[in-house]
């Protein structure tokens, strides 16, 4: 048993903190899910989640993980032997052409080096090049989450447009939505990807799919074998706020108590809140002398911070040390930068002073660990939390 | 918006009523799905499963819906072209078989009235006639929550031994595990599949998946693209407590909590409540001068109760009037008999008195309905109810 | 430990249900005593609390039980030897006798046989004789929790208005406010004794004073000894929100939940709720051939009803059978109707198929305890509970 | 509407976070307080809270604020004209003289600067001279919350030993039970006065006397009037698990989890970790440049620290500052040191990584707010948290 003599910090890039608020919404009796209170539910959160992905088409919500999103995202859209297009951003990329792979896919994996965003140069050259239109997709990784490296799906967007190429654009924003701004319907996004566990500030358990009108076309004409993940269904059955089997009634009361956290603070507060976290995150990275795993200083995530430990220092015994010392959990270096590399997450449920505990946490850890670093991370980052409006930031009306 | 005076009867087979300490095992903070913690957490659950379903083989827990785990068990196992029969207790079957048909398998699909459990006979003769074994599998439901009967999986499980027949058994018990008598291993099921949201008295958003070697090795053997769905990954993870995508962690901390419940009530204990409900039940609406959708007294469900209005008169009308009046949601007639019957949950977190309370809606609900019925089936109920031995019952060392 | 294999019926007239709603309001975490959210807090119970008093009179929150909103009435508007009149309602009168007692008052304690309310004429004649004006307070119970017999406090204040007596009304109404009619202000009564966990919804804490400017000025010239229920500091801090010491923060929260409950529903419709759920309860209490404690047919109470066991029967050895049997608590009759009475409590967040569970394990533990009485009390009270108007009821705008 | 967009860091000395665990047990169906659920309860609550006290001897539990214990220490063992002995530590020495004064007793009250404990030479000296013994008794605080001054009691004890005087000695240990090293039985206190927002982690509701054999006798023979805070009817029900009135059974659920977690963690675990994250904030204050308000070195509170500002800033204009960017309750300067003092508390569910965000908000916030003072606090107190043992501290079997 482990004993916790204060809150844990929960610094993972998701799941993130969820609110009290979230977390006692669920907290209530489990609803008749083909009764009309269910469906006031649905009818609130399928409304309110198409205000945070900024789209007026249809969103889905998945009993699931967001593995099953990333599924559902293909056996929709895409048939075996459909040449997709994707990009080795990290972990997180890998493992959706996994998921291509096993549906037999023919993937394009444009090679990266985990430290920058997607080659959109890559991408459009491959789109331009492909004047059979054999690619059928290009799938990113918007916040790839085992590096903290952004790829902005706008400039993917804008690369389809130029080389006038039909492909369908997915996104997976799994840890971007809820964190950073996000546009399906303005950046002209096909399937947008997302989990409930990373921004949302929920506990894991929901996936979602945002689909253009395009994509449900192609969905439509799609002859694969698909039943769970079938957007067609839900969204019959959407039309009456209720699902066609029975949903996570109590994991939607959650996301409609989360949705609303949201907007109370406002879209652009949340997300303005984690960049600010991020830039002090990365002023304590480079006062201790290190670097982030995202080498592209336009592309750091405002998600999550990836660091590089120096050679010779094993990133997951330092991780150890600060949860056995600190009670704190930070991300672990994920496949090729296993050991190599300990993430941050500041988003979800999140202030400048848990922002500093953990900071302080890490430097602390750093220490404990013999880690080669400066001392006074905390105090770099403090000076950019502390660099504000004259405004009171903390309370609205 | 519902104003509730006090607790909402929440009298549906599933979700079924969710007790307090289950709720709030899962409002607590969310946990790192790859730390220390959440593996005793993973450990606890996966042997706990085992335990409900009394299996010593693998339990693979999904954050789905049922309706994906049926999926599981079908993906996982066969192929498109494979032959496998099913019965067609209820709706619960035909939305089985309907995933059947969208996976490309040739169903045998033996017809049933509604009323009464799968046709072992027919299924017998089926598996006999079949000399090539071209049947891969038999699929039946275990508790048709659609209609309220019974199908014995033992029963089965001796018809495919006498015709010596190597198809997979694969039971859907979603509304059986938890509720009655279940017996993975001594039943020779190859695919037991269920949900969290009926006798295990979480909400929704968990599917399980019990399997047995001979499952496992024909998955092993089975081409068939999956990946959410696929045994294999889950299991080997589950070896170290954990999961190879981010479970649903609050719902396996209320799953946790829900089987701990259950065993220090003793499952045999668990069981005789939900039998001695269903017995009180049946009692009333025999004194109503009603019908109970299921005809054959050998198969009447410990888990719900189906009653058959008069001809001319609308359940669902009725069930209308009971939410309105009494802030009871009681199950709807599905398909077929929608408008015909309607159904009462007795199973989950439950005792004498709310079934008491659920009954006596029942019966002022047919007075204010207008349906014809004979009053006093909450004494025929109070009846069976009192008759138990001297010891006294809520109480365990 | 006690296992509860479904929700427990706590049927004693308090502590009542407490809402889900409530729990989780104060199941956040805790305030700042002195900041500006608490002042938020503050200003809203204390407004709220006004309007359940309907005074516009201060109304003071002690963190304490009942019986020290007893104490606070009396140590600030009377000194030792004061004169004060109180009539032997039952058991709450006695206690509430006995603090007086302790403070040295001089109590003429005209007697009653707690089979009804005061005896009106009574306090009147003692009025009228006390030419003198020695009585310094008539102090009553609005609602007797030991017996279920009404004591109507308007009819006090017409009785000291006709006699022209100048004592404070002094009205312990601890289990009616929030249950039934209360007018501190049109009734004209000087202290309002109120307490959390009866027809507030509330768990225990919280004691309530509402006090006339009458009373204030009383307590002003009172110069007996007295500070942490000292009306006067507490007043002043209320101004601002706040309180002389740190309250009972959680306890404020969940009263604020429980005060906007009780408005969305109405406090018409929640009084109206509970004479109805009365009335029923002695429709049970009579077809059972049973006598109701309260023996007055106008006095009766809508939150709870004492039922009186023939000759021989011991109330409390029924009760255990009740407890152990079905899980309910039932109220034990107290003082000298010890083992003679148990009572049955209708009030704070409860419905028409909780109080059919209520009664349904009374009858069958009349069964079960070999108690005469005829079955089909649940009978009777069906037909007072389906005996209302075509609109449904569940349902606000 | 306040927006929380991470969680409320709550650093005044008292209400002090509540752990996830006890909010959670508070939030559970309350209970019939005559039942034998609720005296199992009971009597795992008071033999716990002997534990706490390191008592054999009765513990009393209100529904109270701390004032109310300190009352009920008063009128159970005093009488007016009474004589005792009091020193003036701060704030809370004064209310609780303030109280003394109110009920009429004659108080000596030893002068202080507020930035020391009591006087023990002083207080030996008065009880030398008051050779006919008319001083009743010596009341102390043991922390005082106001300045962060401790007083040891034991040395009150000596004194009185020594001075060979019977007075009884009182301790106000309203900030320090469960914060720090208390022993009512060894170090010979008659009364100990508690409060559950502090170190027992609850939210505010319950007050606590534990009492001696000689204050009991005491009390007996006092005529004194009192009823809500009488001792003797009290215990007396407590032997059977229960109380005279109804308690605040869902405080009650949640001290009973709350002096579990003290115990899982171990009380001198518990003692040492208050003790440390004392001593890193002194270090931080010193590395500021700012003095403690506790001038004695050997008298800092393991529980807070007040800060003096420079001459010329007020400290609430700072407190202010903090709470609209940072999200954080400090204490406020009491009384005569009202805008000069600021006070963090350090107690309670709390951890290193809680402590470093407090300090950095501290730290921040002395920069917004132009309070001259050097930067680095953070760093400072780091040192003092990172000089750990080998062995990790958050893990117990």
């Amino acid at each position: 048993m482990t004993v916790h003599t204060g809150r844990h910090f929960l610094q993972i890039p998701g799941p993130t903190n969820v609110p009290d608020r979230v977390l006692r919404a669920m907290d209530m009796p489990t609803l008749d899910h083909r009764g009309p209170e269910f469906a006031e539910l649905g009818f609130a959160v399928l409304a309110a989640s198409q205000r945070i992905f900024r789209t007026k088409q249809p969103v889905i919500i998945y009993p699931s993980s967001g593995t099953g999103a990333w599924e559902a995202a293909i056996v929709n859209t895409l048939a075996p032997g459909d040449k997709v297009l994707m990009a080795e951003t990290g972990q997180f990329a890998v493992l959706w052409r996994g998921i291509a792979d096993k549906f037999k896919l023919d993937v394009d994996f444009i090679p990266g080096d985990w430290r920058h965003g997607a080659d959109i140069a890559a991408i459009e050259q491959r789109l331009v090049d492909d004047k059979a239109h054999k690619i059928k997709a290009v799938c990113v990784v918007h916040n790839e989450t085992s590096t903290g490296c952004l790829t902005p799906p706008l400039e993917v967007r804008k690369a389809l447009d130029r080389a006038g190429h039909p492909a369908l654009l997915m996104v997976d924003t799994i840890s971007g939505l809820g964190s950073m701004e996000y546009e399906h319907d303005a950046w002209g996004v096909d399937v947008s990807v997302a989990g409930s566990q990373k921004g949302l500030m929920l506990p894991p358990g929901l996936g979602f799919n945002a689909v253009s009108e395009k994509a449900l076309a192609v969905a439509k004409a799609n002859p694969g074998m698909r039943s769970y993940w079938d957007w067609q269904e839900i969204i019959t059955f959407n039309k009456l706020g209720t699902f066609p089997y029975t949903p996570a009634c109590n994991l939607l009361m959650g996301l409609n108590e989360a949705l609303k956290m949201l907007e109370e603070e406002g879209h652009e507060n949340v997300f303005a809140r984690h960049r600010r976290h991020s830039r002090a995150t990365r002023a304590a990275v480079k006062a201790w002398g290190l670097d982030t795993q995202c080498a592209d200083a336009q592309a750091h995530s405002p998600a999550l911070t990836g660091v590089v430990l120096p050679e010779g220092h094993d990133a997951d015994q330092f991780r150890k040390t600060v949860l056995e010392n600190f009670d704190m959990s930070l991300g672990t270096g994920l496949n090729k930068i296993k050991g190599k590399v300990f993430r941050i997450g500041h988003i979800g449920h999140f202030n400048d002073l848990m922002l500093m505990g953990t900071l302080a946490g890490v430097e602390m850890g750093l220490a404990l660990a013999n880690v080669p670093h400066r001392a006074g991370g905390v105090l770099a980052a403090m000076d950019v939390l502390k660099a504000r409006e004259a405004a009171p930031i903390t309370k609205v009306a």
